[in-house]
């Protein structure tokens, strides 16, 4: 597509059979298929069709981030002068900072991750600065209180895009006090709606390509 | 009264006369007046009140936390061998964090004031964290996305109660991304409503009552 | 930790598999393990597992508070001369409440439960008053209108922490309403979010410790 | 009409002009007019047009529940062998009180206001308790937390209608943490919206209605 | 109990044999039980411990109102000189408005039930007017946009409960609309919580209590 | 246009000078204009200024309905074969009907409205039912519950647009329980939002031009 | 019926058994039936027993839409000179959409389906302007933001009818955006609730039967 | 600043000498202030006080987004190569849009201003496509239905941020229904609060700053 966004299959509320077929149908007209918030039997049930249909294929299934990614033999995935960070507060932002991740990477972005810098104990988002900050871009992500963007915002220039995750329980629980707290950030952001990995990634690939292009022109 | 807590005069919504009115009574029948949330005219009224009918009283009047403390002349003020520690993320915090260091001020503690220490700047914080951490007990106000008093509570020992200021536009402003924030906090914290100073210097007043009963025991 | 504040294992959302190794690593690191939000079978394979692995350690399960603690034998638990009272209104707030006084007594406080004194029998809170104003600093849990901090602030001197309890049916129910209640309450008090048992009772060690140390210094 | 109860004139959002006309009308077409929430201007302007047209009837200003009643000189009000007691936790209650008052009064019901009884320091209610236990039905107003009528129905064989009212700030504030807590009552009981007063007064004059008709039989 | 309201057990979340034992307990210490929201599987079990433990004892299972009485052999059940009547709308409101019924019923009040007379086809309601206004009190279960006590009220002299009830979809469905509409009835009402059957049996069965003392004094 | 909606000059938020020369620019571009929320004040100055500038036209101003519609002499208005009819529920709803019907108007429809037929006394319905059954599309209008929308469509054939008034205080007030309901309503139609006469009027004319093409192929 | 509404049989939150009596009774009275929200063996078992009962009926499953029709042999379906153009942003608007035809088709309005022409393509849309601009009214479904009624309104003569669908994750998911947004078009069209498709293909029909009339006039 | 972001003052709820003072100082300290949200009175107050203070310095009112700008003569602004595309739904974004436009000036891009292209009357954003093109990044503000961001993202390749404005009235009014749609956008783009235009200047402002360094490199 023009802007290089790839078409996910979003698994949640489809059958095996249906996330199967759209795959196969993505990879012959695309060369590459994107599958997200699967489980580990419809992975296994791509991966074997993959196996039947296009032996050739490739299939990266990562399971903590409950993405598959399937790129034919002949197709050419882009490659972009241009690094997205993709940092997370905690073990439970693993599946919506996935999907930035892969979106980001299909767009042919470079990707670091740097996890587990949430700022209950905010030396170790200190230990991890230098390389924060040389990304050209940064998704920051966080549920509960959802402070982490916030703070790193303060201590880069990059832009920063604002990811909510939906955990936390009880009053503004799953995600809504983060994406209160990101909208109303003390320090400038943009963000995404809760656990919109997906389109996290996608404003972040937009904007390295952007760098990409002024890079290379 | 037993929990020392003073009887506060709430200035919104009553006129004038009516706050200068219960002023006097409270000066009457306890030794002291509190009054919040008044404009300059009206604590300049009570001023005027106070100096016709007990001459020898105090008025006390802090334009920026929008209170007025009356002290009868032979009131003699509580004091507490423990400190409360009210930091603050930024100017709009003047009024809620006055009306807490007001009314723990009254119960009898040591107040020590922090001001302007928001995560925005996060440099800010630190350079004041050997003075915050000799607090026995923190009020942590904050508006907007209200981080402070998470990242604090991660760097101190004492209880932190946490205090949401009702600034903030759009989406969740007024205060409420600030609560939600708290009560989501991913370090441990008890927080008190929007704007409520009063209720959180009540609240530290009654650990810092408990903390010098302990030491004076 | 600085704080004394256990590392607390959520096991809602997590495998038993992830459970049981989350639970044996904080063993091995810390010397203890706290596990809340479990069923009997996950408490089970806890048991089992620690009977294989570390067989001197001690494993206490609650099972209405579905809560449980491990102690490797050489483990030595902090000790606090200061008492949280933690104050239920009715059975269904057995686990948060169960969760607060685990915590509360990991970090070492004497913990004192008075269950069962909810505002509509108001004559049961009268028959515990004198016990219940014995406590250095008080978790109130309740839900439905959560009336019962508000009540019991009004009869004691200590700090009252009030823990909101998601049960109640309709509109502001699931804890919304005792929350609401709690954050407005005509006496004055701190709040936890709903459920939020462990932060209410980590708050309640935070002050337990710091009247600890000022009877100790 | 058929129920009794007055046709009340909501002064919010009227002209002075259109309340003094309505009013007239209300007198001349049923002997009785009741103004509810005006201000003391506009009870001046009725005064003065009654006294013009009507010159034998009576107007009774009420400037705290902010009410105004005109009864025609050959207006023979209705009077019932029944009793509404109508109880308040504060001053802050006084205009929907009165208007519950004013309201159940014009349909004949004998009142017994009881007043400032507020679960913040609950003995005030416990002093008022046999009075409280002799009215057939309780109105029971109550802002911020709004516990009153739930602890009050527990100490009473009547039914209770609770009455939240719009005081309060922060979050829930504006009489929602009251209403939310009425309705999650964990005793029985009723309940009309926010500052309902007319409609509480209704409410409680048609069961003494049903009452007197009952002891008439 | 004082007021005459049955201690009710609600079975929602509670297992079996916990609503097992406390259904005999009940009975053992009060002479009857009452369970409310149980599925048919408890309901014979109910029924096959009580002919186990207290053969005499009668069990009533009302399927579509998912209640059981239990009464014990020299149960003396009240009775009132009163009728309560309970109108629904349609057929989804066969649960809570049971409710009411069984609770007023125990209560000792006559119960007149009027199904089916929703305002969709407002001819059924005229159709029955004549009965329903027999009724001394009323109360009118009704969900999605919830009209049904508003236009009732107009039509009688008795004092109408409104009774919420958490059918609909979308957008302010699951009762929330029905709430919302009672609150705001343009006819005076008081309401309970969606779903609050129990509620409004209880308070309906309070007024019947009153009325019936008012006509055998 | 091709559809015949005017444009509407909202005047909330402009100055009478913005208001006064976007109307006679509009009398300018398509020789007529129409302004909503106007007051009284602005009323006059464009009734002064179209003499001024265009001393042919006609101005038409509808004070209860708070709009001004300007002709000039040689605009040929568009006359529909269809009707419109506009039912309230009470004097609250003039504003918002009152725009449904001039902006119906405005596009050809014939105008029918029916004042005061609220649910509150249900006769008042019937007595206007036959006349109200003559229009071929109705906008019927109604605060507070909202339920004349509901009950009207259960009595008529032809569609009924939900028009729901900001009127109605507390809970769920200034128009939302009326939305609600109509959004919830036991019997079929199709709402606008909160006091948007404008867009009633607009799509009630836009099915009255349906039928009007229908009548005159 | 008056109306020509056919009274639909909702299976969600009925049994198999209820269902199939319902419709059986449904096409006893009144020679058809419709049931909308059924899965595919509640269909199967509706067909099973339509075809021992009544033979010669005629049953149409609607796999996708999740409706099932049924016809007597002898019902006289009615048939209208008037088009329901039903359009889709995409795939998951197909249950509703299709309770929209089913229910319009059913009242005899020729259907018009036009699918998957969202605006994030919009070229799409422009393809079939043409067909879209043919029928006399329009029901436009879609979900996430909802756009896609406003900015077919903007090119359209015939009226539209938004039908929010509840897709969407996140804040304001579930179809809230996409109402809110249809609410608050900047063209205008009305609304129904959240997934209505009834609704929607009610007031559809009976837009679609005044435009009959005047045709056939 | 490392970010470029430059420092604004809110003039909202601030007095006249409050803001002047401000504006001076950052003035002396900066050599540029920008004042937010003021009215005309301030903005001459400013104009009159750096006319005496920093007589070289220049000052620029845009009346329209109501803001100041002030240089001292020997200030010298940053300049970026790289353009961002400011593109407003309607003239109720003037103020919010003006804001973006202002900070990211400052902070040195190109601002390409395209207005009144709203989804309304979608051929006027189509004749604007090729310019909207040609930017680097986009900031597109909307108010009620907030449709044009979604319809915008799917025409260019530039990242889009969203920028929500507070129009509407009714439900989900005040920029609310904007702000949803946008989070729930079926075109990928990333969103700032209602109303936060400052906070869309500097985030646009921070991506064209990486895109100007990658041109520059
Ligand atoms: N700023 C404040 N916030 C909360 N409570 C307050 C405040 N000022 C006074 N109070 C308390 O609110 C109550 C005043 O109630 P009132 O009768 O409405 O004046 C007293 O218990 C005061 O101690
Ligand atoms: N304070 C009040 N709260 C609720 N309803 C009232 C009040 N005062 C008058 N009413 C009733 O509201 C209706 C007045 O409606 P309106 O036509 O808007 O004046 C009448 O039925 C009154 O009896
Ligand atoms: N999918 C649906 N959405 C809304 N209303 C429906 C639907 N299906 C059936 N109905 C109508 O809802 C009512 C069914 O009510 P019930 O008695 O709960 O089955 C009838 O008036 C039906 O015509
Ligand atoms: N219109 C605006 N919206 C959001 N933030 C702003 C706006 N104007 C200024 N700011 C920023 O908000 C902060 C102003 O905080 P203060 O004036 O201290 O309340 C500064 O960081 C400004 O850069
Ligand atoms: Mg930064
Ligand atoms: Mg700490
Ligand atoms: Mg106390
Ligand atoms: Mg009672
Ligand atoms: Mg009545
Ligand atoms: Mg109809
Ligand atoms: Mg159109
Ligand atoms: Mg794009």
């Amino acid at each position: 597509s023009r802007t290089g966004i790839p078409e996910g299959i979003l698994a949640d509320g489809k059958t095996t059979a249906e996330i199967v077929a759209l795959a196969l149908d993505a990879v012959d007209a695309t060369g590459h298929a994107l599958v997200t918030r699967l489980d580990d039997e419809t992975a296994d049930a791509i991966d074997r069709a993959v196996g039947d249909e296009v032996p050739d294929a490739t299939v990266d299934h990562d399971a903590r981030a409950r993405t598959v990614v399937v790129h034919a033999s002949d197709y050419d995935p882009p490659t972009l002068d241009a690094t997205v960070g993709v940092v997370t507060a905690g073990t439970s932002d693993a599946i919506p900072a996935g999907e930035t991740a892969v979106v980001a990477g299909e767009m042919g972005a470079t990707i670091d991750r740097v996890d587990d810098v949430g700022v209950a104990g905010i030396h170790r988002l200190f230990d991890q600065l230098d390389r924060i900050r040389e990304s050209d871009v940064l998704v920051v992500a966080a549920g509960r209180e959802g402070a982490l963007p916030t703070v790193t915002a303060g201590l880069v220039d990059a832009p920063v895009i604002g990811l909510p995750v939906s955990n936390g329980y009880g009053h503004a629980g799953e995600g809504e006090a983060a994406l209160d707290g990101m909208l109303q950030s003390c320090t400038p952001l943009s963000v995404v709606n809760i656990d919109a990995g997906f389109v996290a990634g996608a404003q972040a690939g937009l904007i390295a390509r952007a760098i990409d292009r002024a890079r290379t022109e």
